[in-house]
């Protein structure tokens, strides 16, 4: 996994949004950084239309329900492509790390599960 | 509620969007309509930084899925005040309009419940 | 709907469990609470024999994982019996009695809507 | 984390239920199996008290959907406590084993992610 030769660079500046853990810098994978991008730019357009669709008094509703039931989706979709490259490139190696507890429990956080 | 009154015109032109049942015309409490309407605005926005956080080759998988959570949470909060107005003017006064079975068939279907 | 009369009775001794809004009682549709209760019996069988999966050293986290997502499939299916019950005899007959205000706060709060 | 001795026995007889990734057996941590099995001993019995009070004519359907709604927040943390065993155990771990990508595939498909 060559995502992983670029999450690994020790030499990186910390700043806000860089994880280090047990001192490896973890960074996404870029084709999943990219294609949630893509989803991302999708559903922001499908919950700007849905935005002006309120803007009509005679909008519906159960559509305007309907139609944030499929970005929700969309969005459940998104993360569903982050949360594969992340355990692809970060959870199934931290035994090689030495960072399992810290990215289990953040995980675990994520999940909301107690 | 003077919402009823608008929500039941029945000589509005029917078009893409409108609803009409039992030959009443349904269409959303205007406080609601608004209120969701600022909260997708501002969901947008959270949407629009998420994404543009993925153009950071550094960005963390897990930082993004936490925002990710947060813009689902805004969703939520943005259909609960569509559910409510819904609930409130529509379905609450079904049996006095006899459109009960329609209004209950489609909410189960949004609901996803068989 | 003979369950509304049934529901409608006023001189029922109210109980823990009764529901007294604007001074009807409202209980569940007969056949909502056969078709709840049978779904729940299986439902319970099924959370039984994953209960007794466990007990053997071998059992894989991600079958229990998979079980345990059925029987939560199970249970929605019953909710959904029940909500439906309650939309169409108490929900979508609100406005005949004036409870309306009290059964869409109460349902709102069992959605986890704000 | 010893659990992990017993995860890794090579010379276990495979039969339904257990599984082997790469030739490694894995199996549950035996502190996660009983803690799970604990929360659904508990989980059943209160599934049951709600079977028996749709016994009730009286019971509301309101006060069974909440009850309904507590069962599932316990499955939840049963599964949670599975789910936790489960990253710590065998997917932290994979890529000394070199099974990373059935372990991320299995998961993904039970978090109904695509």
């Amino acid at each position: 996994m060559a995502k992983e030769t670029a999450a690994e660079r020790l030499d990186v500046t910390p700043h806000e949004g860089t994880h280090d853990h047990a001192g490896h810098h973890l960074c996404m994978p870029e084709e999943s950084r990219k294609r949630a991008a893509r989803r991302l730019a999708i559903a922001r357009g499908h919950l700007e239309s849905i935005r002006r669709s309120l803007e009509d008094p005679d909008v519906y509703c159960v559509d305007v329900l309907r139609q944030l039931k499929a970005v929700q989706g969309a969005l459940d979709g998104a993360a569903s492509v982050v949360l594969r490259g992340h355990l692809e490139a970060h959870v199934a190696t931290a035994a090689t790390r030495g960072d399992e507890k810290e990215l289990v429990d953040e995980l675990m956080e994520v999940f909301k599960y107690t």
